[in-house]
């Protein structure tokens, strides 16, 4: 007969309540009980019956994803990451990008019972507070900054901190002119709005000026985007001495017209972005960054949902707010 | 009363099915037709009834598409694209990362109906042939070189010409130590195989020996894969001044590799990927490339499954086989 929940139990010195809340990933068992029940569960190759666990649960073992574009690297490396924690599970996740559209983020907030899927995790980007409260029954996990004391679960960085440890860095290589690109005026544009304030608070904090001819407006969030700007920057009349970029991508275009008009980076300009996308590693000069835990961010989505979607305790608690770190990764564009 | 069918029909001076074969977007209307049904369509603000027409057809409009990485900037633009163009028949599509697992691909292609998804747009990387074939009724649509003849339509562009044509753009320049990045072994690498074979054609057209020693092996397409090979290259007895890598990602590790050594590119080495992806864009030195034709993949892939899904004539008809275009994007990497 192959090995039960009792004999994981017993060998792991735990009720089997506990490893049940291991198998089925609750988050509340603590760290090192959870490697006890692990270490059993291989030990014995115990493996879980998920079809007759879904049956009982009346689960379809398959989750979705919304994101606002796959075709930002960062997203991408999210769901990568998220399809990876899931599969975990043995959960299929199935992702809807919704180009940041409202309409097209309600309908998915309203449809998934129809699917038979069984719950949600959601970086909105239109979509804000009570808006996105879902269906009843459904368990929503939400992404990113846009969402704090929401209707749902939430798992995020600390953004405007983030964006002032990134701009700190410049000011601690001796920068004075420091410009900011991917500032965004309309009131949705929260990401953008936190960057801005934490580039802002480090200014201060080192005893520079705010200069708006320095804060330079971006559409989106593109490669594009970056090159457009950063060769604004260097038409005006004083062009700066370092840049910070409100994500990869614009720092990866601001490179490309700094490099094709033989501005040395870092030497006359140094240019830190944000997500740590894989681009930057590779490019030349590599991209310092701000890199955010993505794979725990992955995680705590899929675990905060297991946990949504389980009987246990927490399936039905208010609403969590939980952080995630991010830290300063120093690579040639800033100190060559 | 809102405009109907038969206004747009009286309008463009045409039948009412020819209206309805446009409003479902079947491929084989003329362009013509096409043109003046839409401008018809546009000029009375004709709406679809969608809901009605869901209700009548027994359809969810949500289809499923499967890619085996959305990390992998290609699939990432590709799907996009493809939500894109499904959104303009207000489909929604759910995404499915497989990892390339056969075990993932066969579940996927198993339970599209469990999760009243209407079709798939599927890019297999581990099945093939009739191990393809979905449920009786669940249309589908092919996408990439793995699949000739299998059991559904299928979309994709002539990789070994492409790649036949990356390497004459070498020759061309008179490059004669051509490498290439990317080749694998395994039987189900279709993608590397045919892109060796365009390699190895082009070389013997121009008169250039095949040689071994220049053929490096990959174990993925990523940018890390191709830095490790080009240093591989760049150690070797006889390094070569010209590389033709099997995707953008291994040039742009490639490259970073060169440039980080001091190599010239193009001078000492120039080099060539494959996919036309948006980093190439704004690396420096840009990537020369091949470009297949994204956007009409996509919309071909939609209007396929569209044709299948409707009640025309094309709905069960034999499976198709359509080739798109690509083209030779020469950019500072080989022509600085």
């Amino acid at each position: 007969m192959p090995p039960g929940l009792k004999d994981v139990a017993a060998r792991a010195g735990v009720s089997i309540k506990t490893v049940s809340n291991v198998v089925n990933g609750y988050v509340h068992v603590a760290p090192a009980t959870r490697a006890r029940v692990q270490a059993a569960i291989e030990a014995l190759g115990y493996v879980p019956n998920l079809a007759a666990r879904q049956l009982r649960s009346g689960r379809s073992g398959v989750i979705a994803l919304a994101v606002p574009e796959l075709q930002s690297p960062y997203f991408a490396e999210i769901a990568g990451l998220i399809v990876q924690a899931a599969e975990r599970r043995s959960w299929t996740v199935l992702i809807d990008q919704t180009d940041g559209h409202a309409e097209r983020e309600r309908n998915l907030v309203a449809g998934l019972r129809r699917h038979a899927i069984d719950g949600l995790i959601f970086s909105p980007l239109a979509l804000a507070g009570e808006e996105l409260a879902p269906p009843a029954g459904t368990p929503m996990v939400l992404l990113g900054e846009r969402v704090w004391h929401g209707p749902a679960d939430h798992v995020a960085i600390d953004n405007t901190s983030a964006a002032a440890d990134a701009t700190r860095h410049l000011t601690s290589l001796g920068r004075r002119r420091i410009a900011a690109i991917g500032v965004q005026d309309k009131p949705s544009a929260v990401t953008a709005h936190q960057r801005l304030a934490g580039y802002r608070a480090a200014l201060a904090e080192a005893g520079l000026a705010a200069d708006p001819a320095l804060e330079m407006p971006a559409d989106g969030f593109h490669r594009a985007d970056g090159a457009a700007a950063m060769a604004r920057l260097l038409d005006a009349a004083r062009p700066p001495d370092a840049v910070f970029c409100f994500n990869d991508l614009l720092a990866l275009g601001a490179l490309r017209t700094l490099l094709s008009r033989g501005v040395a980076v870092p030497g006359d300009v140094a240019v830190i972005g944000f997500d740590d996308i894989e681009d930057g590693r590779f490019s030349t000069p590599t991209l310092s960054t701000i890199a955010p835990d993505a794979p725990r961010i992955a995680q705590l989505a899929v675990d905060l949902l297991a946990e949504r979607l389980g009987d246990g305790p927490a399936a039905s608690g208010a609403p969590r707010e939980l952080r995630v770190d991010h830290r300063l990764v120093i690579r040639e564009s800033t100190a060559g």
